[in-house]
């Protein structure tokens, strides 16, 4: 379970955070008549619960799954209620990585006249992975392979159960790590040397080392209490002020990208005008009233 | 307890580390006559100790806070005698966080004829407290609350005691934070996911876990023991070159903001004169003779 | 024991990663007959061994080596069987640091006629040395002094034994680190407060602490063990293949020096060659087989 | 007339270069059926030619055109045969600027429940015109006023007639400008002096100064005329090589925000496969042949 | 003539624009009675003169300017009715460059134990010029001698006069330009073949060359044209929105330090705040009314 | 002619500028001994000429001049006594580009088992060329064509004959340039639409729009006049004090790649050790004595 997380400049809705509504609340028995590869539920009216629902093949992302995302996330980017998404897999893994064989046409067999061309169509499909889906999510799991990674890194909160293992399996396949992981894995954990040891060797890292490393920031005994405290975290964040929620998502992925001194403009640039909304007269109120965050009903973004 | 640090293009004497005097040593009662928040001591002769000094309101940060910050920083910085400075707390908390009633007129109630200029002096505020500020001090606490995490990672080198807790709290009140946490926490500290988490949850995080996740790099088991352990390492310090020292720190604030081979650049350019101090002589003599740094005289820089 | 690292617009052999042999395997019993503080070994076709070998000097490092560490890389570069390096040190020392004895007279009595010329020429020396060699290496060691932070940070994967400790020395010389400390540590280990505490004031770090703030990826309770260990990941590295291994290494050093962003439009316009490397195919169809990784046979790059 | 230019990692088609038919060949007497303010027609296989057509209100830009103009472009992007898009518009002025009745619901009546929310709202607008519409396009004029100016910045190539003035003219309407120009603008034209009057003053600039200051590249007598050399200069860059072509595109909009090494970094990783085109082979036989590069047919990319 | 110029994170006032009251206007017969080196003086309410006034010494800047102009910046940034300034020198000289006598005791004979010391106390020196003063300002003159230029290219706009020459005379001094000129004179003019002869050479470059290669944006006849000029420009400035103007002011500053999509970003971020102002409104009913925008009253910012 | 640059960290003598020797100065009679492309005169003490010497082929740049580029300027930066060089082409043409038949094994059969390694083994020969080679130089010529504009944008300064014409040839031949002219032309010159227009259709431009557009700063009717004010200007420069060049043209680079920020802080830093030059009281008393700086005499750098 973790939060969606996108580039500054993008669709307004994109920015909330997800989270995993627990699988037990969810009334869908299989995927969404809409899609072939995901479950949609609403847990509560400000969460929606994505869920990688291909069990059978160890939720391995095919192309299907690559355009269903972009579509997904795009619906819930128009949804003005929806606060947070909680983005889980569905069974006891949470993706096997990338289907090499539903790839495969694209990718071992790519078109064009020549090598220039070819790598020109190449080039064409990475980045509309990259650009239109990866960017996005969260997700929890109890096992992660290869490009699941790279689906992780671009949340913002990850969450783990103690049998969970992590593995950038690219190498074993003979190529680099192409949708994120290379790029957002040494900016998401403090160790350096880990990381290069995780994409030169592709060996597993157990939820212990995940914890101690920083990709997780909490590991549960097993899925249902992860999905129970996945849930519990996202309500915290959905009864929190939609302004300084979103404040805060779009600035930490600024700073990320830039030096202090420019985050610190852009920071002040920001709230020049967020600094007046009302949401922080009713918190200042209900904190003299003793009143927790929770009580407040705060108007919609 | 922890450093200063101020961005490389600054006062000189900013730019030295600070650390905090045993509070028994400190000979003040109260605030200093100069300051209503700031009590200034000299537990030695190269040695600051700034202490928060408003436990009766739990050192929350009021606008004479702010502002006399700025002047006592100010003024340690033209002592060339000060190679360290210590900041903390009085009492049992280091910092409640801003004191809303005190900034509720600036805040609550902006001036301007539209929203344009209103924003504009909200601006205006933010970066006064910015630049002039929050770029500044180190400090030690119990518990810390809201904006003093804005306070903290604005300095060098974090202690606290078993029972201290954090929290980045804005999110409760309505807004996002302002003045340098969203900046700075993601480039102190390791995991980006505890990074979300702690922004967008305000949870409270207690002193195992900020160790474990390197916001601080030492805890004590009480407050006494901290304080002596900040002044032992104050004392490491100021016994140094203060020509290596204020050059680590020039650097190390460098190289945050800067690609690899650009920081390289500006250590070459930084030490083809300072390379040429007499301290290293007075060094490596000492290291023939078997004598510690401490047993070394060197100039004020 | 770690891997080689260099910046992005280098030579092609200096970014193989590289792995150090297990002593007990070189049949070497000194230095090299080219070199007099670098001992060059074979344990693989795939695998260099470098071992630095001044044992009687606690592998303190001196001009020669400088200049031979320049030397043994280039003719590395040029290899095109070997696909990983193994760097460690002689004895029960990795390293005491800079020799001051041998670098005396370049630093301690620099040339020229005024201090402006004599700038002009420490720098020189100081950028000879950050840019021709100190962009290298891996290594292990039991216990690391001074400037072999500089050489350590500059690797790719760190390992050490139970009883190594790591100290950035250079503070207590009067001098800011000038070689690589400053500029990469920060962005090796995630706690920025242990960074500045260590650079300021010298302390000694050991394993366990090494290990929890991430500098080393792993912990050997012995040398031999330690040695077995490096054998076993560099051999691991080495079977992969190697356009996957080089491109992995590539783009983690071109993400560490810019935004996400800018880094996955590296990583497409990195790819839309690389993807039609042959590995890719021989991977797949392994992987169908249910082959190891090691069983296939990859072309040299 | 002028070039579109989009930034690098976007989609394929629109980063070929786009140029103006001349209007005698135009067989549309009027907007094209799926677009109320373009006319698209195609004066040769590899050319097409974009009209902004709404005269009768001297082509001011209402949201129709906002969204029109993404629709447009997305269409181009999608065709093969294009290689260059000639933007121009029809009438005696290429356009008035923003037709600030049909914006002024959207922008002088914002919706939102207080302050913030209404800011919300207007950047999720004013991010909307820039990122999907403004990245765009080339175009020549008559006379072009405030927002035009925008535009014109976005291209790659600007041809004016000898009667043509420019305008930046959102400083006599109560703000800065939004959509590009006040970025691009410095990085299009070499005074920095004139560029803050332009924009601090919103006076005329003439065709003279508008070639001397670079904001063009050549001047024509008249439409006809200019029409004409568009045309000429498209047929030029439609019969090069559409890989050397798109490689040249990609590689100095890259280098606009980059430092000269990360330009060199990219364009050696960016031709390590362009290179490997057959169009290289192809020309240099037509060279030895002393043939032009127009007697050349190059396969589509 | 020109406009004053501060990097964004700055005090208020300073971003505001600066413009040269006409001579025969001004009532001052030498320096204010605060300053020995300025006069002051005010040719409309929202106009202020500053006039470098040492017409015997040909203006040279001794350390009295250095610390009168900050003062004097810092005052007028604390007026809320100033809208321009302009800036402009007695005499027949615009600045004869640095006065080496007044700071050849600084400069010539520093102070500090040591070469490290000594380097680090110059550059104090260095810093406080560069950062307190020479971010200013705006000015016109006939001739221009070495520091001048540093002055210059720190302004907004440049007028000059038909005789007016400039040039870059540190390397005739034995130094490197100091305070800006090679910062911002390659971002100022467009040629750079022509920025590294006059940095070089130190030769003299006339009002004819100024104005074809961007430095000066217009030329005037003589003085008494130029300072109509000036102050016609600054009452178009003045009379225009000041949101406008300052917004425009704020992002261009940004744009030159940043890429595009970065600048398109702040821009966005900007303006969702500085959109609502009321001077929109009052513009666009002013355009329908066909009144000028001088008619407009706009608010105090 | 123009002169030499490379990146800030380089080697010691290639720094310094480089200009032509009037052709009628020079004894060589052909290429010089250890050179078959180059011809090596020294004019004067302080100023070397470098001269591209294949007038038989156009001075088509083939693989010899490649290597020879690099050793020629490894020597003349191991010679203390050199200050400028001058560079230009033998014969009518200052060069013809790229010796395709030269290069052609190279670059259209290039070697690798598979279209990654093809892209590897291309990558290194691109990489090869740009960073030992192409960071060089300065050169005068009578016309220029393909990749000879990628040596004259690496140049300080560049001058040409009134008959002189350039051209960016390379899509022509079916590649985008790849030795730095997509990245330093619009660096050195103003307009980007012109930049985009060359590299799009590899137009000629001639002598009066390249010194209008500022690609050369200094036009001469013939090459004797201009071979004199080559040396004229190359004398200028050779006479000041080497200090004040070097520390100037190492400025001039670090600006260009960074913010203006981050070029004053790095001046501050280089000038805190070079204002403690003598030539500076060297200069400071000649200006006292009305002494030109050419009858100073500097040391060596």
């Amino acid at each position: 379970m973790t939060f969606l997380f996108r580039s500054a400049l993008t669709k307004q809705g994109l920015l909330m955070p997800v989270l995993n509504a627990v699988r037990g609340m969810s009334t869908s028995t299989g995927p969404n008549p809409l899609f072939t590869t995901l479950s949609i539920t609403r847990p509560a009216d400000t969460i929606t619960h994505v869920e990688f629902c291909r069990p059978e093949k160890r939720n391995a992302m095919n192309k299907a799954f690559w355009s269903e995302m972009v579509d997904c996330f795009n619906q819930i980017a128009e949804d003005p209620e929806c606060r947070v998404v909680v983005f889980s897999g569905a069974g006891k893994l949470f993706t096997a990585g990338i289907d090499l064989m539903s790839m495969a046409s694209d990718i071992l067999q790519p078109e064009g006249d020549d090598t220039a061309r070819i790598s020109w169509n190449l080039r064409h499909i990475i980045v509309s992975k990259t650009s239109d889906c990866c960017h996005t999510w969260s997700m929890y799991w109890r096992g992660l392979v290869s490009t699941g990674v790279d689906l992780i890194t671009a949340c913002d909160i990850r969450l783990c159960t103690q049998d969970a293992w992590f593995q950038v399996k690219e190498v074993d396949i003979g190529l680099a790590a192409d949708v994120g992981t290379l790029q957002r894995l040494p900016k998401v954990i403090g160790s350096r040397s880990l990381v290069n040891e995780l994409a030169l060797t592709a060996r597993k890292m157990y939820a212990d080392e995940a914890k101690s490393c920083g990709l997780v920031s909490r590991v549960f005994p097993d899925k249902e209490t992860m999905m129970a405290g996945a849930m519990e975290m996202a309500e915290e964040i959905a009864s929190r002020s939609p302004v300084a929620v979103q404040g805060t998502k779009v600035n930490l992925i600024y700073s990320r990208d830039h030096s202090v001194p420019d985050g610190l403009n852009y920071m002040a640039t920001w709230n020049m005008s967020m600094l007046q909304t009302h949401d922080l007269m009713k918190s200042a109120q209900a904190a003299m009233e003793k009143k927790s965050p929770k009580e407040i009903t705060f108007s919609k973004l």
